[in-house]
């Protein structure tokens, strides 16, 4: 008799002992001021994947040469932040524990606090990437600490000043921008005078601060590690429509998969997610059709960092 | 210059004093464990209600013959419940003590137990009509203890034993169905066997209980103070596609009606709620517009019990 | 070479002669004051007719022995309610004039009037059975004499006391209802009261003041013309949701079936409609499904009267 | 390391010897001529199972205690119906060689004849129970002898005459409901003259003809085997509008688990299916919830079988 | 108590006095040839405002700091544009009266005819600068003079040869490009030959005819007013799905929003609207979130002006 | 009596000897692998062409001034893949030998080897341009030969090496790589290394292979036939999200129509099609809008070569 269906990843190994890079699904969204649903993103990815390839032409590689474990969701209730992020914490721990990194697939964008500090506490000099429409930096939401709008200033308060570096930010409060003018956080210059599209060449900047490897012959820092969050949000509506705070002026598909890779394969991630796709918002299936894919690129781009 | 677009529901008198009844939303969803988005309830049935006649032609009574304030949504935190059960109790204590009676629109139906706390301080002989498709008994729910899914369990901590009146109840736990058949609330014998429909002579046996009233010359009995919650996924999915946790086989809309304008028409009702609405569920609209015109009809038959 | 597709009500002949009715479209929708969309309907009834059989099992009789016309859509300016009324009225009389039976599809509420005009004219003894769920009675609606809100007043001004009959009311002012209850329209005792739900034997009443035929065996009496119009939100929204004002409390499809090809098989109808199917609020497209199964049923009754 | 998350239908065991019953999915849906999407049908009844009690109210049994096995999906190529009507015959027969129970899901009503010729082979006195608002007993539909339209038929050649009993038959061509009404398949008086609604009662009459058990307390007869098939739009389109070809007037679900659960209950079933939830046509979602209550339903009844 | 929720756009004030724009909602679309809808858009853009921040990243300012006023919504009949064009001129005249600048939110196209009205009425040298994706140059459709399809044609009647410039047209009939190429309207080169995308930089051929200001250090032709209109079905409909008539091949929102802001920052615009947002048609809400950020825009940019 | 409507793609002409284009519909979507409903494309694209203009301004040119005759859809059984080719080979060939250029609208991909091998029958030196997201070459798929993943490597077998370009093509697997980069198609450097967008310049290469015409005054070489197919999904999902298989990072609407009119302008195309539009995807009806306006700008193009 054939086995049940599986419901992990397209390409995920059932060997946990090979694999280099361990997804896990962290679909809490209980903060969400707006539109919540983004519970639902783990799952609907999942079955999504079995639509697609496992070779991208962008990168000349096949999911089939590359081993990683999808170890399923977290279960948890919700309406309990602190006891989400404490599992989140938990899940990501052991799997930097045992020496891989995880690849946590949200849920809202709060989720990232757990695994910012199951990271730093074992990398104290770790630096954060940070693709995103919203500033995420709010020091209180609604008279509440944890919230997917403080999210980024929590992990600030964790790291402290020039250690997280963000992309693509196009909406925040007048304190947000003015936190990020007095040089808490690197912006500058993509957002505040400007508000230029991210392109491949854009890391440069942030490169320098982070040892210097804008120049492509350069040797990656190893001793820099990264955790770099991907809010999907970054991405124009046009392009990702499923996601509940739509900010209309966004990244194209091309820019954000090119920057990521770019990202992921010149510099030291130690751990990452992609968050805030919310499937019931997009009826035509796109946004996830599209997450799916750049979680294809993102793993493919592990496999040869 | 014309003043700018009012936002009460339809009818809504500007005189608190005047007004007997006092609306309120609570749109908290930050526990549903399913589908989020009844915190767009109070706004979609606000929105709605100019869309409908202030008069009813089953009860032959207008709004507009009976006062009643709208005092707005209340805003709170999302993800922190303990906090927003805080907001409800004070809101509802308030306008009880202003010797009025509190009608709180919901939201998910965890917001129930704040306004139940407020008017069991102020009646301690407290009584609960409960209609719902799901008993809500369970002790806790994925590891918490207040949750959509244990609402009715806390407010039986509180009352105690034979004060909650179940109507409608066709899906739980085999626990929580032992529950009631232990006797510790009072569903017997609408679902545990026959899972018959109500009907608007079905309320006589919980008269009895309640004092007797189920002889239509039979004075009501002042004495015995009711908080009434209407769940509105009681109601057939085919008349109410618009909530979380839809279950086949409900009432439909006419037999709610019928039986809900009699209980408020014969019983001593001191605070109640229709909690549950999503609107985002719906695209048809047909489930707000219900929702709106229940409104109406629990808000007449208020004016004349 | 094939022919290009025809765009027809199924089985629709092409000879105008041989046809004892003829179907057209009058999708206007410009006085609609909550959601319009009702234009689209008689296209959507088309081409949705090439899905459904056209033999009846409830009347054992076939479409294909029924000769018909279909001819089209009438194209008139949008926002012009005037003129498109006169564009019905001509093309409603020309078909009557022809010795034939018109057959409209709505298209809004409003549409029936300029049909009734070309009815009445042509027979002064008119009398109109009306299913709605809304009286339709006001004298005007946000200052228009014109809307589909004050269309059975306009009919009630050309044809006086006693001659409308309506079935399924459950929604109007309190001033609609107090005209109807001076006796002006007969609704007594459908809905003022009771609003009981019609069933077939419902029609017993206005039967005896049309002359008298609820007998099974007593002839109909062909000197009383009759224009039927039947506003498909007459129709519970649980079964009907594609109509822009949508009442719970309805009847169900077989109820109104039962009901409409019973007065079409007693009674002298000479002129009918089908009005205010919506499409578009109806993605499931049951909604377009069932207003085409009963234009079946509408036709073959017809047939047999 | 947790596992990743399973993908069976709620409560499956994995120990397929203790298993009674084996779930299998057939998402075909090549043959459908309006509409497509039922190949997602049983990926959506399984996620949404992760919803749901396993506790039955209406029966008060759980699927805790009752081991049934899913073994997932079928694999085949699209456009195919000949290859897959192969593959499902040799899934059923190897569950059936096993001394177990196939229970498919749909699909469309096309998979059926996999799996009848499976049980056809094995029992040769086979009958079949048939609810469907189409009768599916065409000789041929557009030229292919192989359809949903036709399976029926197919089902036919291979039982032979008044060994199929319909119910809830409302639509089918002229020579469809001829071909009843001569009595190759019992349909009288369900749907022929009526089209009445059955209830649980209403299997008197084949109950008789399959050896009677019309008195409650006659026994079973084990002699004759029963292949159970459900196509699912045999419900009203008000509770179950997620399938292709909505026909208004068909049954509610009380009325649907009342009949099967108790033909489950006293005839000796040895294979059944549930086919046609089309999910892609309810965005509410209540059509897949209500399926997958209804194979609970059908589960916990075969339990007691 | 609290008061009930207010409903005017975010940040604006209640002191009319203090205001130097005011806001006005006219939901008219009688004249809606496909797909009516566009009266809900601005109580969608009301209610979304509240998600949005009042702080442009973009402009460097916030509506906290800049006083405008939101006097609602006109009430008007629907189907009677003539009576709607006239409380349309009546509210704007007498925002012009006061000194102030009338913003209307659409509605049709149509409702531009009766703003501009009002304010050629006070401005005789009134210049209209006109974004869409349509000419909206027809003498006449169907039959109708006042349509959405006409009224840039009724402004040209009033305003006479060469004051009115268009951006982004798109689509049109060939007597209306003969019309444009004529040089009625100053469309040239921006679509008749290349349709090329509007830059920030394209205004430089109309500001020469305006008075010239395409030097940056220019002052404003302080003498020229200017009426500045904006169908954002300007907008590529992968930006802005929601609206009826979707051009594929449109301007980007940030195209828009720089070019936009840039007009109103250099020239004298003494009147303005945003219409035809129908959120209806996009069910993933960024059109509706899209208008609301690019009104914010249109607003502040107003405040430096 | 008014004529019952038309349904036909505006502009056509009744006229078949005049016409050098003629339209049909081939709604074939068997072998659909996820979310098939291309079946419904051809009758959506005819209905909405209703409300474009027959004028280009991007052509300047009027369809009523070049005749096309629109001779309806295909009718075939669904489920029959092979039956469905003959079908299509069939009609083709006709109109080719009527000396006319056959223009077929899908359905899924699969349908394109019917109309090619007609093509091919009579053209032998036969190229085809091909635009698509996917490659499309796959040896088999689920085990089936004919597919719509498998059709180009279907087209490959009849008209052997370096026949085939491709443009767009972004997904695929590895083994359909290697094949276009050994040659087989020509496809680089489109997508193999560098996946750049098309650009109207971008045929040159392929020019050069096919006798050369990249020199704008070279003339074409009327000796090469050409067929052109066009996989509509080789667009953005922003742009066209109403199509089963979404790949991110598509070309946008005017890239396309620049490149596909100027291909038609200076190629010799015998026959094309445009598939894989499936209108039930896109709930905001821009991708049907699109689709209906590509097909007038191909129309337009065909009028001048």
């Amino acid at each position: 008799m054939e086995q049940a269906n599986r419901n992990v990843f397209i390409g995920a190994t059932d060997d946990y002992e090979a694999a280099k890079v361990v997804l896990f699904g962290a679909g809490a969204d209980a903060t969400t001021s707006y539109r919540p649903g983004t519970r639902f993103g783990p799952a609907a990815v999942r079955a999504e994947s079995y639509g697609i390839e496992t070779y991208s032409p962008y990168q000349d590689r096949d999911l089939e040469d590359f081993p990683f474990y999808d170890s399923g969701d977290l279960e948890f209730p919700f309406g309990s932040p602190v006891r989400q992020l404490e599992a989140i914490e938990a899940r990501a721990g052991e799997i930097l524990d045992d020496g891989k990194i995880p690849f946590m697939l949200g849920g809202e964008h709060l989720v990232t606090l757990g695994a910012v500090r199951a990271a730093f506490k074992r990398f104290p000099d770790l630096r954060i990437i940070h693709f995103d429409a919203h500033a995420d930096l709010r020091e209180e939401y609604l008279g509440e600490t944890l919230s997917h709008a403080t999210v980024m200033r929590r992990c600030y308060d964790l790291l402290g000043d020039g250690r997280i570096f963000q992309f693509g930010i196009r909406s925040g409060t007048r304190d947000e921008f003015a936190f990020m003018k007095a040089g808490h956080v690197i912006t500058e210059p993509f957002t505040c005078r400007n508000v230029e599209k991210l392109n491949c060449c854009g890391v440069g900047k942030e490169a320098e601060l982070l040892g210097g490897c804008d120049v492509e012959s350069q040797p990656l820092n190893s001793l820099t590690p990264i955790y770099l969050t991907i809010d999907l949000d970054v991405l124009d509506p046009a392009d990702f429509p499923g996601t509940g705070t739509q900010e209309a002026g966004g990244l194209h598909y091309d820019e954000l998969r090119c920057a990521v890779t770019d990202i992921i394969t010149r510099f030291h991630v130690v751990a990452l997610d992609n968050v805030e796709l919310n499937p019931s918002l997009d009826l035509s299936g796109r946004s996830t059709a599209l997450a799916c894919k750049f979680l294809r690129e993102c793993l493919l781009a592990m496999s040869g960092s």
